[in-house]
Order: C-alpha cells, then sequence, then structure tokens
C-alpha cells in the first residue's frame, strides 16, 4: 500500500437525495477517509466553524485563491463562490488517503478534467422520486416557496449531468445506498492499477519459487 | 434491469488459491448467477458428473466445436483440451444474468479479446505465499510429487500473468476475499455504462417536475 496514490471519490447528487448523510457514513465506515472541506464566500450560518463545514472566505480571498491556480474546482451558486481547495487534496492522494469530495457536477467537470483525472472514481446519487426529493428539501429548511422553487431547478440541473458519472445509485433506503458506496469503494481500492505495491508481492512469491528448487 | 446485459466474470488464479471455493460461495450468495460449466477432453473423476462439472468430450467432439467457432475460448493442459462453450454464455448474457468463468490465463485473454471484451470483468486470486499454496495443493490430492512438481510449475505460469486482469486480491482469509469478490461484483452492476435502464428512470424523474408545474 505504501506508494499507492488515494483515490479522489466524486460524490454528486441533486440536494435532498441524501449525499451528505451518505458521506458522514462512509466517513465513519473508514476513519483512514479525508474529506474535501470547500471553500466559500458564504456567510456561515449558526454552528457552522471554518475549517469544519467550510472555509469562509470573503470575494477577494477566494478570487486570489482561483487566481493562484489553488483551487482544483469552483463555481458560482446562487450569488456564492464554493470551491475545492486544491492543496489538502493533493497532500492526501500523494499519502495514499483517498478523498471524498461532495460537490457539483460543474466541480465534478472540473476533477474530471484536471491533472488529477486519472485518480477520481465519480458517483452520481439519484432519487427515487421528485416528490420524495421535494418532501425531504421542505423537511429540513424553514424556506420560502420561492427559495424551494430555485433549488428544485438547480435539482433538476444536477440530475440532468447524471450521464458524465463512473456509477449511479438510486437512494431508495440510506442503508442499502450506504452498502453500495463501500462497495464501490472496495472494489475501486483492489483494481489492479491501484495497487502498485502487488508488483513486490509477485516477487517475493518468484522468490519463494526459486528457494523450492 | 430489463435491457442490461449480463457480466462475464473471470476468475483466475493458480489452482490452490482458493478460486474453485470463492466461485461456488459467489453462486450461494447470489443464485441468479450462472456459470460457465467448461467443455474438456479428460476422463470424469469419480463422482463427476457430465453438464455439472464438466462437459466431458472426446478429442474430435472437441474439435469439432472449436471448428464450428462454438468455443469462446479454449487451450491445452497437460495434454487435455479445456474450453467454454459459447451457447450458453450469450443466452446467460443478453438475458441480462451475470456469468462467472473458472478459467486461466489463456483462457482469459482469449475472452478478453474476443467479441465480448466490453462484458467482460477479470479478477486474479493471488495466494498470500507459495508454501501455503503448495501446502493446499498437497491437501487435497494423493499425487506423485512429480505431479505436484507440474503443478507449481503451472502455479508459477499463472501467476506470471496477474498484470493482465482488472482486479486483483490475496485470499489470505476466504472470507475477506469473499467479501471483496462482492464488493467487485456490486460496484460493476451500479456502473452507469451497466444500467441502461437509468435512463428511463430519469425521464420519469423529468416528467415529475414537469407535473409539479
Amino acid at each position: 500500500m505504501t506508494d499507492r496514490r488515494g483515490i479522489l471519490i466524486i460524490l454528486s447528487s441533486p440536494s435532498g437525495a441524501g449525499k451528505s448523510t451518505l458521506a458522514g457514513r462512509l466517513m465513519k465506515w473508514d476513519q483512514s477517509l479525508s474529506f474535501s472541506v470547500s471553500a466559500t464566500t458564504r456567510a456561515p450560518r449558526e454552528g457552522e466553524q471554518d475549517g469544519r463545514e467550510y472555509y469562509f472566505r470573503t470575494h477577494d480571498q477566494f478570487r486570489q485563491m482561483v487566481a493562484d491556480n489553488d483551487m482544483l474546482e469552483h463555481a458560482e451558486v446562487f450569488d456564492n463562490l464554493y470551491g475545492s481547495p486544491k492543496g489538502p487534496v493533493e497532500d492526501a492522494i500523494s499519502a495514499g488517503r483517498d478523498v471524498i469530495f461532495d460537490i457539483d457536477w460543474q466541480g465534478g467537470q472540473q476533477v474530471r478534467n484536471s491533472g488529477l483525472a486519472e485518480d477520481v472514481v465519480s458517483i452520481f446519487i439519484l432519487p427515487p422520486s421528485i416528490v420524495e426529493l421535494e418532501k425531504r428539501l421542505r423537511s429540513r429548511a424553514q424556506d420560502s416557496d420561492e427559495v424551494i422553487a430555485a433549488r428544485m431547478q438547480k435539482s433538476r440541473d444536477e440530475i440532468s449531468h447524471w450521464a458524465e458519472y463512473d456509477y449511479c445509485l438510486i437512494n431508495h433506503d440510506i442503508d442499502e445506498a450506504e452498502q453500495q458506496l463501500r462497495a464501490i469503494l472496495t472494489a475501486e481500492r483492489l483494481k489492479r492499477s491501484r495497487q502498485p505495491g502487488l508488483m513486490t508481492l509477485v516477487r517475493d512469491l518468484n522468490e519463494q519459487y526459486e528457494a523450492r528448487k
């Protein structure tokens, strides 16, 4: 496992499809996973802490990071900028740690078209129905109908990009969806191309054949 | 799942690495899996039944099947011919059923270079050590040292082809190896490219958005 590079696991879905819950569960299942904390220009909400939920930055600070090529991806959503700082991600994957990204299709496209494309595994989570999605969106926020309408439109845009992802799953049941995500991650780690350490094992096996003679 | 094609799951390993046990366990785990029964010219052993362990054929019958292009792959091993009849495999994958192949590197190469290449997922199972492998080979058969030596040489040839496979796992522990195989199969089934039925789901979701307006 020594010279193994970490995997960039991109999770995208319309909001309300369970992506953040699933990302949290994956992190609990495997404590070696890193989470890519996004930077944003939006104001912190009650209880949010800089560097935990987001890196909270001013518009000027954010634009400077983009200009310095310190953002792996970034996009504007509802008048605010969101992005993934590059440094922590590069440190993690160089050390062989897998990193989870909770980002939208715009971010997904940028990461998949960056220099790190070979390290990416992208997963799209679909809701079983739109009625279900709207229910979840309404239940968790005291937002106006206008805000809900904007979110629903954004969710529709998001879903239209499902076919750009390596894997797709339907979140009928959160436990089943979690099992499916674990299976994807387990399988990706077993890909020969992600196990450079096997060269050493096979060399050892060959030496053991020689030693028998 | 309707218009989904089945996956050809190729399992290869040196004999003694646990491949047949693992194939059997996978078949028990998921009863929808088919097993590709090989044809062979070797004589049936005590308890073996035609069409269950193997299709037992004469050399002439076997060569005729090859001539008729009825074999997906075939190879000569220790003076006997072994091969995978094409018909049952094509029927299964057209019906959306996944098929397990317990074949060696020669068979794996032929299937991967056949017209069915896009349907193939290939998995190589490595033993943790050669001492362990030889122990397993000796424990299960009352073979002469000469036969064991020939098997060991064949196992070494087999291992030398590990890098041609999509996935590699080390059978330290049979239960863990089974979990890993299940994860690979679960993940492969979640690949977007293997779920043509999602087009229909997404069309339904879009209609639900329209219906809200």
